[in-house]
C-alpha cells in the first residue's frame, strides 16, 4: 500500500474537498490537473480513467477510486494514522459513514434541485427527500458541534467545511451564524489554506 | 460492539437491501416494521429516529445510521467474518466503497429524473451527470463479471442485485441479457428469497 496516489484534480471544483483532504493527511501523492474550461474531463482520455468524466478521481496501484465520499473513506483508511477516520470499532464509525454518504446521496442532488429551481420530487418518490428536511437534519447535525460528529475532527468535516464554504458563497446555502462558525472553523486550517492558495495558482496557469 | 442492531424496515422498500444484508452476515437484529401507506415514516416518533422521515435506519447501542451504502459499510465492517467487505488493505476496498458510493450519489438521483421525466442538469452543474453516463459506467462494470467486482461476491452485490431488480421490473433500466443475469444470480440466494417470502407476509399482516 504504498504505491504513490495519482490524483486528479480540477482547480476550484469539487475535487477540492480531496485535496484538501490529501494534505490533512499529509499523503503521498501525484497532482494531474484537469482543464474544466477546456473541457478536458470529457475527453476520451480522461474518460477512460473515470468513464463518468468528473473529478475527483484517484489510482492506487491498478485500482481507481470516484465519488467524493468513497475517495474520502479509502483515503482516510488508508492513512489511519492521520487520526481522520475513526476506527471500525469507534462508535463514531457509524455517524462518520452516515454523514459521508448523506453528503453525496441527499445533500448534492437536493441542492442542484434547488439550484434549477425544480420542484421536489414527490415524497414516496425521493430518496433524498425535500430541501428544508436536507438542510434540517444537517443543521441538527451541526448542533453537536463543534465538529459534524462532536469534538473530533474528522475527514467528514473537511468535505462539509469546504462543500458549506461554496454553498453559502452561492447563497444556495443561509449563512446562518452556526453555519459561518462552522465553515470558518475548517476552512481556517492550514492545509486548507494551502490548497485554496495553489488552486488560485493553478486556475491562473489554466487561464494564461 | 455485541449489541443487537435494531433495524428499522418497511416490507418491498429501498430498505430490502439492508434486510437481505442482515441476513446474509447472520447478523444478530430486530426487526421494528414501519407502515409506509398509514404514513408511520414521517410521524414524529419516527422523525426522532430519522429525521428525514425514511428507511432503512439502524440503531447499534447509541449510534444511530441511515443511509443505504452507509449502512451497508457499517455492517459488512461489523460482520467482516462473514467475508462480504473487501479488507481495507485489499485491492477491492476502493472500488467496493466507489460502487456502494455511486449507488446513492448518482444511480439513485439519476434515477429519480428519469422517472420523472426531467430534463438533466446542465452537466457542469450536475454532479451525477447524465443517465445514460450513469448507465454506462455501471453497465461497463458489470463486464467485470459475474459480480459487480469480478469474481468475488460482496455487499455491493446485495444492494445492485436488488436495486436492479425492481428497476427492471418498473423499465427503469433496461433489462439486457447482461443485468438479467446478474439480477438472477443475486436475488436466487436464499437470503435473498428469505427476505422476499417474509416481505410478502410483512405487506400482508400490514394491509389487513
Ligand atoms: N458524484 C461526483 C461528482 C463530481 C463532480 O460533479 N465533479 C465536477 C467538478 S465540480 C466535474 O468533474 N465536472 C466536469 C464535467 O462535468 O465536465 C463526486 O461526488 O465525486
Ligand atoms: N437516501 C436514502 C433513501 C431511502 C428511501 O428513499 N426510503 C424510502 C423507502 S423506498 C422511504 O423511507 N420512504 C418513506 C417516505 O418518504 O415517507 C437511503 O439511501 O437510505
Amino acid at each position: 500500500m504504498n504505491q504513490k496516489i495519482v490524483f486528479y484534480h480540477a482547480p476550484n471544483s469539487r475535487s477540492g474537498g480531496a485535496f484538501a483532504l490529501l494534505e490533512e493527511l499529509s499523503a503521498d501523492y501525484e497532482l494531474r490537473l484537469i482543464n474544466l474550461k477546456a473541457g478536458e474531463s470529457r475527453r476520451p482520455e480522461y474518460r477512460s480513467i473515470n468513464p463518468m468524466g468528473k473529478v475527483p478521481a484517484i489510482q492506487h496501484g491498478d485500482v481507481l477510486i470516484t465519488e467524493q465520499p468513497a475517495v474520502f473513506m479509502y483515503l482516510a483508511d488508508l492513512y489511519a494514522e492521520a487520526g481522520l477516520a475513526p476506527a471500525v470499532d469507534d462508535p463514531l464509525r457509524g455517524p462518520y459513514l452516515r454523514w459521508l454518504v448523506f453528503y453525496g446521496s441527499c445533500f448534492e442532488p437536493a441542492l442542484v434541485d434547488r439550484s434549477l429551481q425544480r420542484d421536489p420530487a414527490p415524497p414516496s418518490t425521493s430518496p433524498y427527500g425535500t430541501w428544508d428536511d436536507v438542510l434540517g437534519a444537517l443543521q441538527l447535525q451541526l448542533t453537536k458541534g463543534p465538529y459534524m460528529l462532536g469534538e473530533r475532527f474528522t475527514a467528514v468535516d473537511v468535505l462539509w467545511g469546504g462543500a458549506l464554504h461554496w454553498a453559502t458563497l452561492f447563497k444556495l446555502v443561509p449563512e446562518t451564524p452556526q453555519i459561518r462558525a462552522y465553515v470558518d472553523r475548517v476552512i481556517t486550517r492550514p492545509a486548507m489554506q494551502r490548497v485554496a492558495a495553489m488552486d488560485t495558482e493553478f486556475l491562473a496557469q489554466q487561464a494564461a
